[in-house]
C-alpha cells in the first residue's frame, strides 16, 4: 500500500503554494522565550488552528494556564489538539510539532530579516526563523492533509495531532496535558504509535530515522569560604581560596579524551556488540562532517564509529562555566568568595539522573575532602531527564523506512541524537507505544542559529515522506 | 629633637576644625574612575591647591595630558607639586598622597551618604568615602603645616609634595612626571627620602611602618577549539572541549594549601632566617585577626608566622575566573568555544615579571601538551609590576620608629604589604632614596569598601605622628 502517485504529483505541483503558506507562518514571530512576543505565539496558535480546520481537522485549543517568566506573570499559549478519522479498523498515529520559535534579530548576524521567508533560488534554501524548527515539518503535515481534503479522500490511518507553543521554553504545561490525555477516555486514548518531526538528518545528504535521545543531569557545585570577595594582594597565600578548590575538583570529572572519570558512570553502559557497531559503521557520516559542523579539526578520534558512538550511545560530561568568579574582559585581582561550577552529564540507558546523582555527589565530596580545605562544598542537581531509546525494528520504524525508500530511493540513517527532546519520553511513557522521530530538515539547518533554513527539496520531499509514511503505516501488520 | 609640645597641643585643640576640613574634602566626590565625576576631581585639585597655599606651600598644578576611559577622551586631573623651604642644611623629604577616591553609592550598602562625613561620637569614627583613602592622610599633612604657618615657625626639614588625582585609576600620567622631575634640575632633585601615607595598620591596635610590597604578574591563558559555541547534546564526547582542557591546566598551578606548583617559582625565594622570622613573631597579629578580616575560619595555617609570611614575604597565586564560559545564574548546556582563564602571581624579591613569565609559560605549554588535545593554547601577560622592599634600618625608618614611640608610646609593627602601590617603586627607582610607607588608618578602615572610615584618634594622633616624624627626621644623622 504505497502512497498514490496522485498524492506525490499533487505535492510537486502545489510547491509554490506550500512555500507561500510557510512564508505566512514564518512571518508570525512566535518567540515563546520573549514575553514581549507572547501575543505572537497566541496569534500563531490561531493561524495554525484555522489552517488545520481548513483541511478538515477537528481541533480544540487547550488552555495550559499561566506561568512566570523573567518576573512577569503570563498566560501560556494553548496547545492545539486535533483529530481526523476514528475508524476502529485503522491504526491511530499521534503527530507532534511546535509552533513557537527561538529568538532572532537581524543584528544577531542574519543576512536577511529572520521573519521574512527568503527563497534563495540559487541554493534552493527557504531561509527564515522557524522554517526548519519546527514550522516546516508542521506545514508538511498540512500539505499532506490538504491533498486528502481537497480530493475528499480518507486518510489511511486515524490521525491525532498535538501541537504546542512552548517547546523552546521547556514545553511548560505540556507534560501534564500529555499524561492526562493519555489516560483511558483521554484525547490520546487509543493511539498506536507516535511520530515526531522535530530533529535533523545526521548530514546534508541522507534521510534519517531517530530512535534514541540522551538524557541529562545538570549539576551546580559551589565552594564558598570568605564572607566577601577578597583582595588577592592582601589575602593571597593566607586563606583557602574557593576558586583553587573548585578548579581542582572540576578537573577530576572528565578526561581531555572525553572519558568520564567519576567512578561507575561510564561503567553503567554496556559495550556495543558487533550488530550495534554495524549501525554506526553504516551511517553516512565522516570525521570531516563532524569537524565541519564544529568548525575545527578537533574530533576526539579519527575513527568515525568511535566519534558517533561518543555522541549517540555513550554518556558525556561537559564543563559549562563558573558562576561567581571574575568573567569580564580585562584584569581584576579578586579572590571570589563563592564560586559555582556548572557541568552536566548526558545520559544513555540504563543511566538515569537518580542512578547517577549519588555517584557524582560521592565523587565530588571525596575529591573535596582530599584537598584538606577549610572552605565549604555544596552540590545541587539543577535539572535532569531520563534518556530514551526506542525499538527500531518496530512496525512504526519499518513504515518510515519503507516510506524513505519510496520517496528518497535510499535506506535511511538509523540515528540516536546526543541531545534531548523531553516530550518524546513523556509520550513514550504515558502512552506505552513506540515513538518515532522522523526528521524533515538537514544537519546544517541551523535550528537555533542565525540564517536558519529548510531546503526546498526537504520541504517538498519531506511532505511526500510524511504522507507516504501514513500509507506505509496502514500497510504494516 | 622631639616635636615641640606646643605642636602636639595645637593638634589636639584644633581637632574640630581639622574634622570640619576633612568633611569639606569628603564632600567633593572626586571619583577618578567615573568619567561623569572627572570635573569633581579637578575641583578637588583646586580645593587642595588653595589649602596648601593657605598654609604656606609654594605649589604648581602640572597638566598630565589626556586619556581615554570607557571610550571617552578625557583630560587627566593635574598633579600638585609643592615645596616649603630650601635650606641646604636640612634634609628634604618628599611626601606623596592622592586626592581621588573609589566610587561609592548609598545603594552599594552604605549606612550613610558616602560623600557626607559622619562623625559617629559613639565609636569615634569619621565615616565617608576618602576619609581614610587618602584624604585623611593628606589633611594630616595640612594640619601639621597649619601649625607651623600660623605660628610662623620653620619646618625642621625641607618639604616637597606630590599629590595626584588618578591613583584609583592606575596613577595614569604620574610615572612619567616622577621620572622627569627626579632628574637633575627637576622638581624632586635633592630629595633625601620619601614618605607615603596611603596604607594601613596590620590590625586595629598597633601603629605600623611598611617596608615592602609584593609585585604582580597577571596572566590570561586561552584555550580555543570550535569555531563557535557548541551544544553539549550534539557535541558532547565527540570533540575536545576547551573548558575541559583549561580547567585541567588551571588545576596544576597552585595547591589548596597555597603552594605554587609551577616549577621554580617558589624556589626563587630565600627561606626566612631566624632574624627575619622574629619580625613576624613580634607582629601584633593573630590567626583570629586574619579570619575576622576574611569573615570565615579559612586561614591556611594555625601558625601566625606562617600565615603572615604567606602574605608578606612569599609569592601567591590566585585564580580569578574564566572569561568566555557560562557565568550567569541558571543552567545552560553550552560547550564554550573559547575560554580564557585569568590568574595572577604576587611577586616578592628577587622575583620579577621578566624572571617568572618564562617559567609560567613553559609550565602551561608542557601541561597542555600532556593533555593530547587538538585545541589551541595561547598565553598573554596582561600586566605586571616588580616587588619592592626597603631597608627598614635606614634613618628614614628610624625617624618614623622614634615618632611612633613618642606619639603612641609603643613600638610600631614592621610590616610588608601583600598588595602593590606601584608609585612606591617608581619613587624608589627614580630617586634612588629610601621610601617609607607610614600609614595613618587601621586595618579595618574598609578603604575600597562600603562605610569607609578613619578613626578620629587615628586622624588626630596620626597628624601628630606625621609632624613628629619630620622633627625626628631632622634629628637623624
Amino acid at each position: 500500500m504505497p502512497a498514490p502517485s496522485e498524492f506525490l504529483n499533487y505535492i510537486d505541483s502545489h510547491a509554490d503554494g506550500f512555500i507561500q503558506r510557510l512564508a505566512e507562518a514564518v512571518a508570525i514571530p512566535s518567540i515563546s522565550g520573549d514575553a514581549s512576543h507572547r501575543t505572537d505565539v497566541f496569534a500563531m496558535a490561531d493561524w495554525l488552528n484555522a489552517q488545520l480546520k481548513q483541511v478538515g481537522v477537528d481541533t480544540k485549543l487547550v488552555d495550559l494556564g499561566r506561568h512566570v517568566m523573567d518576573g512577569e506573570d503570563l498566560p501560556l499559549p494553548p496547545a492545539i489538539l486535533g483529530r481526523i478519522g476514528n475508524d476502529a479498523s485503522k491504526k491511530t498515529v499521534l503527530i507532534y510539532g511546535h509552533f513557537d520559535v527561538q529568538p532572532a534579530n537581524k543584528s544577531d548576524g542574519w543576512d536577511t530579516d529572520p521573519f521574512t521567508l527568503v527563497v534563495d533560488e540559487k541554493t534552493g534554501r527557504l531561509i527564515g526563523r522557524g522554517s526548519s524548527d519546527d514550522k516546516g515539518p508542521i506545514l508538511g503535515w498540512l500539505n499532506v492533509l490538504q491533498y486528502h481534503h481537497e480530493n475528499k479522500l480518507p486518510l489511511p490511518v486515524n490521525l491525532v495531532c498535538c501541537f504546542e507553543g512552548m517547546e523552546e521554553s521547556g514545553s511548560e504545561g505540556l507534560d501534564d496535558l500529555v499524561i492526562r490525555e493519555s489516560k483511558k477516555g483521554g484525547f490520546f486514548d487509543g493511539v498506536d504509535c507516535v511520530c515526531i518531526s522535530d530533529n535533523y538528518w545526521l548530514n546534508t545528504r541522507t534521510p534519517a530515522l531517530t530512535h534514541g535521545l540522551r538524557g541529562l543531569s545538570y549539576y551546580k557545585v559551589t565552594v564558598s569560604g570568605p564572607a566577601r570577595d577578597l583582595h588577592s594582594g592582601v589575602f593571597g597565600r593566607t586563606v583557602h581560596e574557593p576558586m583553587t578548590d573548585l578548579v581542582s575538583i572540576m578537573g577530576t570529572l572528565v578526561s581531555p579524551q572525553g572519558n568520564i572519570l567519576i567512578p561507575g558512570v561510564d561503567d553503567m553502559v554496556s559495550i556495543a556488540d558487533a550488530e550495534e557497531m554495524q549501525i554506526y559503521e553504516k551511517l553516512d557520516y565522516s570525521i570531516a562532517d563532524i569537524e565541519e559542523s564544529a568548525g575545527a579539526p578537533i574530533a576526539l578520534s579519527d575513527d568515525k564509529v568511535q566519534v558517533l558512538m561518543g555522541r549517540m550511545r555513550m554518556p558525556s560530561l561537559s564543563l559549562h562555566g563558573i558562576e561567581g568568579a571574575f568573567s569580564a574582559p580585562g584584569a581584576k585581582t579578586v579572590i571570589p568568595a563563592k564560586v559555582s561550577g556548572k557541568f552536566s552529564i548526558r545520559l544513555v540507558p540504563p543511566q538515569t539522573p537518580d542512578a547517577v546523582d549519588p555517584l557524582v555527589i560521592d565523587h565530588l565530596k571525596k575529591k573535596f575532602a582530599e584537598l584538606g580545605s577549610k572552605n565549604k562544598l555544596t552540590i545541587e542537581n539543577l535539572h535532569g531527564g531520563k534518556p530514551w531509546v526506542a525499538d527500531h525494528r518496530h512496525w512504526n520504524f519499518e513504515a518510515a523506512k519503507a516510506a524513505t525508500r519510496a520517496v528518497y530511493g535510499q535506506e535511511p540513517d538509523l540515528t540516536r541524537e546526543g541531545g534531548s527532546i523531553p516530550v518524546t519520553l513523556t509520550f513514550a511513557e504515558s502512552l506505552g507505544v513506540n515513538v518515532l522521530l522522523l526528521p524533515m530538515g538537514r544537519g546544517d539547518d541551523g535550528a537555533h542559529s542565525t540564517n536558519e533554513k529548510l531546503d526546498k527539496s526537504n520541504f517538498i520531499q519531506g511532505s511526500k515522506l510524511l504522507g507516504t509514511y501514513l500509507y506505509e503505516l496502514a500497510a504494516q501488520k
